[in-house]
């Protein structure tokens, strides 16, 4: 096998040169002296998230007050922003909703789940071992609740592994930890063949990769809007329920957010028609706001090639920063995890190290590299189309290798040795 | 009975210029030319807020991301805006915690509690009829999740109607339309003696109304952070739980904030052994750092007199208030719901109107007097004594009598005739 030329500074200058979502950059609040890779945990701010915010304290919030349910939109925000979220994810625009936090919403949307799998008499829930913590220990809670059990598949397809009595299936469309992206279409058409409903964490995919829920025919969807969206910290979720089940959808948090007419303050629960069932209580409505600065520069991205583009661009950078870093990981001691098949990856590569994960990290910090560390010993990278250039995947490989080969992250002050 | 002389602007006045609270009000953004009575439905902007947002926007987000988790302490929000809380309602600093929305919270304690009543072999929930809409659906899903049934007493004290089977009783502690005000040490222990657990809803007492919870021995308590608290549209609420109960308490939603170890992404849920276990998926951290701004007053409150004297405060506006009114009352077609008697009372005054609410409401706007109507025909007037004046509620009671007494209401501007 013959070794490809690693990439050069000039060429990735050159790809930033022709690349089309390029201006978007420009609409990040990042510090130009760092190279940020860390979107796949919290994304950055945006500009206009400043002059955005300030309007929601000092006008809607200081002046209006109660007034901005209507003049601010407040009263139906959470479909807004959900109908604004839907393109990203593959779903109608009346068929999302921005409410509570992934946790909440996965635990709402497994209820409704559970209840139509103990109706077709499938007591099993399946989820990929090593998935999300949060994600699992939902899980195992509604598995109890509705007297199911959780039993674990591995990352292959799930066609390969697709048990005869399984009722539920809940997977990470990118897993969090590997990057390792799974095929949506036919994991879906497995637990459907397999009769389990298909239950989808968009965590880590939604905004990086095009998603299509409704053209897999995906039941249940969950996603969080801080990471890729640029929402903002501790920005809420959303959820999505296919229209065919939505309507009989069962879940348990009756808050009247959910009721069909949330301001009629009837004395009977009567759950809305649609995705509107799936909020709760009061929303978060300065957090939903910044939210929405967010999704803003997504629309500015719709006319310069809209997710196909950025998709096209984060596999550019991470394909970048494999050819850079690659053919010296064994050297070095550096194991990836991520499937170099696009069609297997998210936005983000990790890598697996023999020693010292977090001195690593913040070695590669001192460098101007903002990357993260999940104990003991996986570097993760994501690479974000919206803000990211393709010189910048060139400077973090360079600074990667040289932190590694310098033995930089050796040193007290990186915290090496400590526990 | 003799007729009581009406109140006097000018003692207003000396009221005013001796309150000791007196200079909290410079610290909201109010606009001067109005008089807030909606403090029940959503406090007004600290002043501090849009400073401190634009911090969390442009320093905590914008440059330091997530690095903030633990600079800006975003680690460890929730048990810190809980622990400031906890003074308010009675409870011990390490009791209280800020997450998600007031029916998300009743939804945890309320499986809690059911857990408890079902093992104790009682298998009703008690809950006052006419409350707020939102608990009782709430309420109603975790009866029917539980095998339980919901039923319903009246305003009167528990003791006078409790059942021998109820497992849980809910109750708010200042009913949201009428403005009755419990008595929550002895409805505690008429629900004990009955042998049932207590649960609390206090959104409309927090910050207003001094609340004992330990010293009643009440078993667990919600509430809402946007109204009298003054921490911003839609900011997180807060859940309580005794001590005796909450090592072994089991609410379903098993999020990675719950856990005992957060951080380690462990395989398996162990809750934290303390109230964190009350927490789910990730807080809306800018929603939760407004909150922060608007607990700051009531510490900055204490010094001068503390909640004792913002209850002595308030019962002094709506005293004053009802002695300009009510004497007008039965001529203008008004009833007040709330009782006069201060033990029964919030900070809250209702008045049913024979006709005309919404128009009411609209016609006082236009005069400057922002309140509210709960359909169809009770207006609510909140005296929140962190920002109001004696003077305020004087000119508040004025200009609904000109109101009424000039029919000005009526007029098609207001909305009278609408359906």
């Amino acid at each position: 096998m013959q070794a490809r030329p690693s990439p050069r500074l000039q060429d990735c200058r050159q790809c930033d040169r022709q690349d089309p979502l390029a201006p978007l950059r420009e609409r990040f609040a990042l510090d130009r002296a760092e190279i940020y890779l860390n979107g796949n945990s919290l994304g950055p701010q945006p500009v206009a998230a400043a002059g955005r915010m300030r309007r929601a304290v000092e006008q809607e919030w200081g002046r209006d007050l109660g007034r901005s349910w209507t003049r601010a939109g407040w009263s139906d925000l959470p479909r807004r922003l959900g109908a604004r979220i839907a393109p990203l994810i593959g779903a109608g625009p009346d068929e999302v909703v921005v409410a509570d936090s992934t946790s909440v919403n996965l635990y709402k949307v497994l209820c409704a789940a559970a209840h139509r799998a103990r109706q077709a008499g499938r007591l099993r829930i399946l989820a990929e071992a090593g998935g999300f913590p949060s994600d699992l220990y939902i899980a195992r809670s509604v598995a109890e609740q509705h007297g199911m059990t959780l039993s674990f598949i591995d990352p292959r397809p799930l066609a390969a592994q697709m048990p005869a009595d399984a009722g539920i299936v809940l997977l990470s469309h990118v897993d969090y930890r590997s990057g390792r992206l799974r095929d949506l279409a036919a994991d879906t058409a497995a637990a459907h063949a397999g009769g389990a409903l298909a239950v989808w964490d968009l965590a880590h995919s939604a905004g990086v990769v095009p998603v299509a829920l409704k053209a897999a025919g995906a039941d249940y969807a969950v996603g969080c809007s801080y990471k890729y969206l640029n929402g903002g910290p501790g920005a809420p979720a959303f959820v999505w329920a296919h229209p065919r089940h939505v309507g009989q959808d069962r879940q348990p948090l009756w808050g009247w957010r959910g009721h069909a007419d949330p301001y009629g303050y009837l004395p009977d629960y009567v759950p809305a028609a649609d995705i509107g069932r799936y909020q709760a209580g009061m929303p978060p409505l300065l957090s939903m706001t910044a939210l929405a600065c967010g999704l803003d520069i997504y629309e500015q991205a719709e006319p310069l090639g809209g997710l196909a583009q950025l998709r096209r661009k984060s596999l550019a950078l991470s394909g970048l920063f494999m050819a850079c870093v690659d053919p010296h990981a064994q050297a070095l001691g550096l194991t990836r995890l991520t499937p170099a098949e696009p069609a297997q990856r998210g936005a983000q590569l990790s890598y697996r190290v023999a020693q010292g994960g977090p001195a690593i990290v913040a070695a590669l910090a001192g460098q101007g590299v903002l990357a993260d560390c999940r104990a003991p010993d996986v570097l993760r990278f994501a690479f974000a189309p919206l803000y990211l250039r393709h010189e910048d995947a060139w400077h973090a490989a360079q600074r990667l290798l040289q932190v590694l080969r310098g033995g930089l992250w050796r040193e007290p002050r990186f915290g090496a040795g400590a526990p």
